[in-house]
């Protein structure tokens, strides 16, 4: 909390609101002593916009491809769960986060959630017949 | 059921084989008629794997950033949440996510994921007085 305090007292903030801090130019005009620190994050947050943007492209190229292997899997009766493959993508994440430098339970995450989703849909895919249909537009 | 019947008589598995079916070089051998399908399959995971690497250098890039944010929010006392950042970015995702052909839900979960892990490590760096130190290595 101490480190809270001097800001707290300049911008009369209640403690509810410091807890939800809005980052915009109204409060860095009434602030001039965090308006630089306020122009430093908004450089960082359009790099972060940027970055979010190159993830979702590939996020919606990633569904599409999944989307093809659960109609070929439904084709030839094979289920959605696949184990071996599961190890060997959380081996293969694991080590490629360590060399970029991001927490490999960060990519664990990330594979979960991928893999939740893409066999979510392989199941609707199977159970529509192997026949994507409207499925397919977000599957 | 139904159509996991003629596999299931053919590849002698039993009802809990099917549900976990690894796609091998073994399993297309002795089922020449599935040889074709593990070949698309195979052939697809690897561009799924290659989208995999991408967005994983990409999050590697999202969390650095984000580190440095939370520096910069802890130094200067602002909270960890910024709910007025939360709202532009949900209905920024939801729109590029339509734009790529994805399924908003999936950007909207991945939002969260990111966001959730983003400010839990902005509450690590505050707690340590700002300074990410050794936490830096992954936040």
């Amino acid at each position: 909390m101490i480190r809270f305090g001097g800001i707290l007292e300049n911008m009369s903030e209640t403690s509810s609101d410091w807890q939800r801090t809005t980052i915009d130019s109204a409060q860095a005009a009434a602030h001039p002593e965090t308006a630089k620190t306020v122009a430093q994050i908004k450089a960082l947050r359009q790099s972060i916009d940027n970055i979010d943007s190159a993830v979702i492209s590939l996020l919606a190229e990633r569904f599409k491809t999944t989307s093809q292997v659960g109609v070929l899997k439904a084709s030839a009766g094979f289920a959605p769960e696949d184990m071996k493959r599961e190890d060997y993508q959380i081996e293969r994440l694991h080590r490629i986060a360590i060399e970029a430098g991001l927490d490999p339970e960060i990519a664990e995450k990330y594979r979960e959630f991928v893999v939740t989703e893409a066999k979510k849909r392989h199941q609707r895919i199977a159970e529509a017949g192997g026949d994507p249909g409207v499925l397919d537009v977000f599957a």
